[in-house]
């Protein structure tokens, strides 16, 4: 096999793109092997030339001009691994258009900006990669666009942000949420300002493209369900225990009668859950569809190395398929309607907290009857002065349950606002 | 983009094969979106045409003659489903030799002639695409050759035989392995003749198939230690509870300081370990490697539709690469040497069974000490009159364990053979 080179352009060279460099360079045989081309980095865009770099670079391959790498007739494929909306997303963009193929790390923009973005890679006949902008080495989008491409993915179940499992797998082992939060800081786990983490924003738009990728339909962000970690207190994680369960902040898209829902949101799982078992800051995805049954990946979802690792993937990908037209296009095909929040159905646990007289569980069972709510299980405790209510309750839409909980709450008995979260176990999801 | 009929033959027409037809049928669609291309089953080779099948096929396409599918200029590529060394290892190297790509399900032809066949496939300049014949949709020779080209795989470790897992697993709830035997036959995770599978055999042919793929160097099915499961009884399940640890049937392919070591037999895996988590008949396998620290697959490992899924996806891939290069070729690209056997370093369970005299545990340990072998855990109990020892060892050798054990078993105290299994612990693998 002839050995050609193809020159590769990276926006951005720092932890990720230098490490994209020295897997280029220090994997030169093997990408030779799986492709029959030699890759290079020939330009790397960067805010500041002069800076002392980790990997350094060849002469003349630094540049602050987004222009040189543009219009250089030498790049034929560039790595998008400078983060942020903008100039990120003009810059591919621009790419696209000059007919250069694109691989992107960057989650935010292919969740917001995805149907601009393939369609112009579409009509300009380049691809648009972006395995790296999910789970990092976790190769989930190639698994879900080439092996799973008839299997009919209808749920995809994921733990997709290691930040917060971290610290909630942290709070099992006692301390509140902010001790736990301090201490992933201090381990390099949270960023000093660890907002996207533990609001869900991060893992909001991973499972945005995870559903469109799926579904083949398009989930923007906004159409994501989003609710963070931060009113998690450690007497939840002390009554998910009580129930073989932990707190998780899990993300769940569904494909149901046509309808897809997607929400991340802090979630019950079950201990002998697949889910419950990933470790610390790692992330986990399970794909369950029609042939399949269910298939779990799981690994680091975050870090320079692994990250540029799934970047190298993707140019592999994408100089080995040049000229093929498989899968490189717009993985939706289809416009599926969102289905209404209030219709999404699962178990839930619910806590109460109540003054302890007669016929408060009484009126509290009877609310959710009136309203097709089950109990499945509920242990009753005292606690300060009053008496604190765990109930698990059999899948209920979260619409009727809404209801039911509203008139409880109107109760006089009923001390503070119910606190709820869905229930996943084997049978439920 | 045109839409094209690709001609597909399926080797075999049982529950693989329908289900393949199947899959091919009902995802027209989106094997067209994915490939541009619509694939379509034009012969079908069995043994009795006339035979009733679950999912008929058009007429004219039953053949029971086998150069109706080799001679067929509309056969492009060709699925080889009917399993078995020969005749289908002679079908597999004809079609190849005449031009045509072929996908096999067939783990023990792949692992026992893998040469010749990549060999021919490569002279020939077509594809042999081989993912069924490992875990089934478990995509895990995609993922390998795909997603972590320039990962370095060093070690795959992986539950990769459903039956026993579930035997095992089975066992914890009590009962002895004849029994759990019984419950997989009449649950259908077992065949009426376990063999191939209680003793290893087809775990060890995937084994050499993943260890070949992943370390770019050819395992053969000889090359691999294998011990089956046959000798588990209650009483390791029991000494493994008391440790913390379970009992499975697990695969360990490593490459170190240039060497293979490619194993399948039971060992002691911690409950904490991720292999430990996995459920009754499915199948996980963890790839270990620089870039990506640790990727695990789980899912099911066994089953009609679920290989056919895997089939269909390698269908799927050989017409959407076709013409590119792109990663078809052998993934063998070295040879490198077998770790002489007595050298595999792990740490090690042994369970001793001694009379109760003053001075035995003294003696066993000296000469343990004496091949610099450490002990980490040491329970004793009193049994049948005399004493059991359950002994964790830290890492060592095979070898001087073994002749250790073999100066302690010449001690007239020691009543039975040492009883001897390796452990795996998230540090040890």
């Amino acid at each position: 096999m002839a050995s050609v080179d193809v020159g590769v352009a990276l926006l951005g060279y720092g932890t990720v793109g230098s490490s994209v460099n020295r897997l280029l360079v220090e994997s030169a045989d093997e990408i030779e092997r799986a492709t029959g081309h030699r890759l290079r980095v020939v330009r790397a865009l960067v805010r500041d030339a002069a800076k002392e770099r980790p990997f350094p670079v060849g002469d003349g391959v630094l540049t602050t001009d987004f222009a040189d790498v543009r219009d250089d007739p030498a790049v034929n494929v560039v790595a998008e691994v400078m983060g942020g909306l903008e100039p990120a997303g003009e810059y591919v963009l621009e790419l696209l258009r000059a007919g250069k193929s694109v691989v992107s790390a960057n989650k935010q923009l292919i969740a917001r900006r995805g149907a601009e973005l393939f369609a112009t890679a579409s009509a300009a006949g380049v691809q648009l990669r972006f395995e790296a902008s999910v789970c990092a080495a976790i190769p989930v989008v190639k698994v879900l666009r080439e092996s799973l491409v008839v299997s009919n993915v209808h749920r995809v179940l994921g733990i997709v942000n290691g930040t917060t499992n971290f610290v909630l797998s942290r709070m099992e082992r006692g301390g509140s949420y902010a001790e736990a939060l301090a201490e992933a800081q201090e381990l390099g786990y949270a960023e000093a300002d660890p907002t996207d983490d533990v609001t869900g924003a991060d893992a909001a738009a991973k499972m945005a493209i995870l559903a469109t990728v799926a579904f083949g339909s398009r989930v923007r962000l906004e159409d994501v369900e989003c609710r963070g970690i931060e009113e998690i207190e450690p007497a939840h994680v002390e009554a998910a225990r009580g129930l073989g369960m932990v707190v998780r902040l899990v993300g769940i898209a569904t494909l149901a009668n046509g309808f897809v829902d997607v929400r991340v949101q802090p979630a019950l799982v079950d201990r002998s859950h697949t889910l419950a078992a990933v470790d610390g800051a790692f992330n986990a995805v399970m794909l369950q569809g029609d042939a399949i049954r269910e298939i779990t990946l799981e690994g680091p979802g975050a870090g320079g190395i692994e990250t540029a690792s799934a970047v190298v993937a993707d140019l592999v990908s994408v100089v080995g398929t040049a000229g093929t037209g498989f899968l490189q296009n717009d993985a939706c095909w289809r416009e599926l309607e969102r289905l209404p929040p209030d219709d999404w159905r699962t178990p839930f646990y619910v806590h109460l907290e109540v003054a302890d007289r007669p016929g408060v569980l009484a009126h509290a069972a009877s609310r959710l009857a009136a309203h097709d709510v089950s109990v499945a299980q509920l242990v009753q405790r005292p606690h300060d002065g009053g008496a604190s209510l765990d109930l698990v309750l059999h899948e209920a839409s979260i619409g009727e349950l809404t209801k039911a909980l509203r008139e409880i709450s109107a109760f006089p008995e009923v001390l503070r606002p119910p606190f709820v979260l869905p229930v996943i176990t084997e049978g439920s999801l």
